[in-house]
């Protein structure tokens, strides 16, 4: 709990209209994206640096845990009170400070959405590429906590391979930046990556430079149907070994594909083990050849269909299909476990045969999608929250489909974060000794344990 | 000094002739590529991970300093033995232990020469882009300790790009290992991106995995000359502009163009102040275009002369320019002070009017060069290291350079870490806060600062 003393000067650093103590209020801040909810002591909006390090120094005079929030949609856990405390909501810190167009930097406060971004520096012919699903409502210091990824990560990385630099308070209240908007640079030790994907457990990020790339030309998609998985598997990697690397490879597994199917007609084949969608995008000159290209590869490896999109419109309504999954796979169960492991391309037909022999055993309902071209699969599981005895079998499953990703050279999260969901499965993948090294960084930088305590490490207290 | 009886102990560990006492053969690990030299107690030369482990342990039971190397070709003094102690030569785990085709992964022991892999890997029409100058006798282990760059990193990225999974033995003797062949993981602190450019303080890399590419299938060359450094500037930004990144924008100054010139008659020409060596690669289908765009953009902002090589020999000869730099400064004076500063690639032009400036003032010989697409440029200072004098001044020069690369947003390495020779400018970069940071971690991870001490962080002990 926090006293009434604190919550006065609180009020005095940010003034009392940022302060929320009202527990309508505090409610639409108890939760993120997963099914969970722990209601904070207090939420607090700063506006500036400044109003965040004064925040932090408070913190560690009185003891209480300091969560760092931007809009709650990520999907482990990272931005739960699990322990109480205050929230800070950094979203009012949301300006574009800068568009640098000829070093092609941009220059934000933590609080920016993604798509507001993307949005300026594409209508100056700039790209930036990153896109989590959540990027119209996700801000970039999230991304940046988390590590977002998303579908353009195959080909152009994920958020961690655009921040040149960052200003972060720590958690003692010290004001740090690194980097700025030099591209290369081996000063010490690499902090802005530690920074980046801590979770909110290091520091509070308040400002970013961001690298930008020219915005590619053109792009061309395609949807392809493979009777067999294992051939949709192949074709991938033969794209990419004849140095074709799309920008997009996204999957979708059959019960995916019936799920979007009876949620809207879109005549998807119902008889075939996987979709792909893949895109290329680049100069104009490239894409017929490549579309080709990669048509005559699948074909070859046993596509049964091809479809090209020769216009915007048919562009639009393959995307349509990827786009109607999440709202259909809530249509059949009305809780979805979201994961995010993520395997070596070559594994991917393995793992899905694993993924459907867990769901099978424990006579759960599961589809699977994600992206291909980097191994990163999303197995969602639907279920109800409501029944007890699904959802001790669900517990069950995703620590047996963690283990099968790690045994198969794989990782327990590809794109999401550990957060308070992951974290008692993370020794699975980092042992005794990674994870002996992150929590003695985590005790250096934060003796007092004020940021997000109960994420990434587990303890019987997370709730 | 290392006792008898430790010694008696490393022998037991790594066989009698894998030890090195002998004062001789002990001065042949004093050196790396900095002019500096420190004489190692003890020079050990493990076989195997468990032996490394064998050898940490020992360290911290008895206290010795312990600097782990690999070939000696770094520029900061990263592997030099500052407090004495015994230095761990990793060349003889050399081995290349598979390269996965399908899953585009070569895994190797820190010892691997990165020539001799990039032969290896090229000949299955793979890809390993990191190229420092050092490439012929550098081995992975040392890049990744040193976060290496190279003329390529400009569209490629440096090593740290490259980095899927260590295997590292903590400075305590505990055996970590993160990531692996998944591309794209957010499992806690990104240990893998804190490990690579820690310059051998935080652990000592066994194993790594890295991600290959496909080859590309073709390249163009050409040599531009700009009778104004601020139009070859202009340039560079204008080509990126058009969605064009070339592999390499190498930039050399006119009184660099003067000492190739007058070593090696190779008709450049004297009247400018810049040449561009740029080249492009990708699909052939592009690149006669690229190369027509990138020539007119050049006439347009006032080049001189554009040399587009049409043949392999024409090729060649571009590039023995470029790669005569080195023979060539080093006929003006006995010493050379390579120095690697970045900044936002359109202060270059600032940049070196301030480098030729700082030059000037201290009556010093200065050639620049380097990679002007990421604004990495390295100064050479031409000093006799026996001219007290002059020594002094180059001194007070460096010091000035770094407080001007820092001042127009930039760096004090680009690409060659900090090692000894920066230590003492570390915070003007990082501030007292990072620095805090930093040492925070060495702390919590080296107890007992056996990893490379005197290396990063600055004392009045570092020699």
């Amino acid at each position: 709990m926090i006293s009434n003393k604190v919550i006065e000067i609180i009020m005095k650093i940010v003034g009392d209209e940022n302060v929320i103590t009202s527990k309508e209020e505090r409610l639409c801040y108890a939760y993120d994206s997963t099914p969970n909810a722990f209601l904070p002591d207090l939420v607090v909006r700063p506006g500036s640096t400044e109003e965040v390090q004064s925040i932090v120094r408070l913190a560690n005079e009185h003891r209480f845990p300091l969560i760092p929030r931007g809009t709650g949609t990520g999907l482990s856990g990272g931005s739960l009170p699990v322990m109480g405390g205050v929230v800070m909501d950094l979203t009012r810190m949301d300006k574009i400070l800068e568009i640098d167009e000829e070093n092609l930097v941009a220059v934000v406060e933590a609080g920016v959405i993604t798509y507001k971004l993307q949005e300026e520096v594409e209508a100056r012919g700039l790209f930036y590429p990153p896109d989590p699903g959540s990027l119209k409502t996700s801000t970039i210091g999230g991304n940046v906590a988390e590590n977002a990824g998303g579908p353009r990560a195959f080909k152009y990385g994920v958020t961690r391979d655009y921040v040149l630099g960052l200003e972060v308070v720590t958690p003692e209240g010290e004001i740090v930046s690194v980097g700025g908007k030099t591209v290369k640079s081996v000063t010490g030790y690499d902090l802005i990556r530690l920074y980046t994907g801590s979770e909110g457990t290091l520091g509070i990020i308040t400002k970013i430079y961001l690298r930008l790339i020219p915005k590619p030309e053109a792009k061309k998609t395609m949807m392809v149907s493979f009777p067999r998985l294992d051939d949709a598997a192949r074709s991938v990697t033969e794209i990419i070994k004849r140095g074709i690397i799309p920008v997009t490879l996204e999957i979708m597994d059959d019960r995916t594909i019936q799920c979007v199917e009876n949620h809207k007609k879109m005549g998807l084949p119902l008889d075939v083990e996987a979709i792909l969608i893949i895109e290329v995008d680049g100069p104009r000159l490239l894409l017929d050849g490549q579309a080709q290209l990669i048509a005559e590869l699948c074909q070859n490896n046993g596509a049964q269909q091809v479809r090209i999109a020769e216009t915007d419109e048919e562009r639009e309504k393959i995307w349509a299909a990827r786009r109607a999954v999440s709202a259909a796979v809530v249509q059949i169960k009305p809780t979805k476990i979201s994961e995010d492991i993520a395997v070596p391309r070559m594994a991917i037909p393995e793992m899905v045969r694993r993924l459907k022999e867990i769901a099978r055993r424990y006579q759960l309902d599961l589809v699977i999608f994600g992206h291909a071209g980097d191994g990163n699969l999303h197995p969602n599981i639907l279920c109800d929250q409501r029944d007890h005895d699904e959802m001790q079998r669900v517990e069950k499953a995703i620590g047996e489909l963690f283990k099968a990703a790690v045994e198969l050279g794989g990782t327990l999260s590809g794109e999401h974060g550990i957060g308070t969901m992951k974290a008692p499965y993370l020794k699975l993948e980092i042992g005794e000794a990674g994870y002996d090294v992150m929590m003695k960084i985590k005790k250096a930088l934060d003796p007092n344990n004020i940021l997000n305590p109960g994420k990434i490490f587990w303890s019987e207290n997370n709730g």
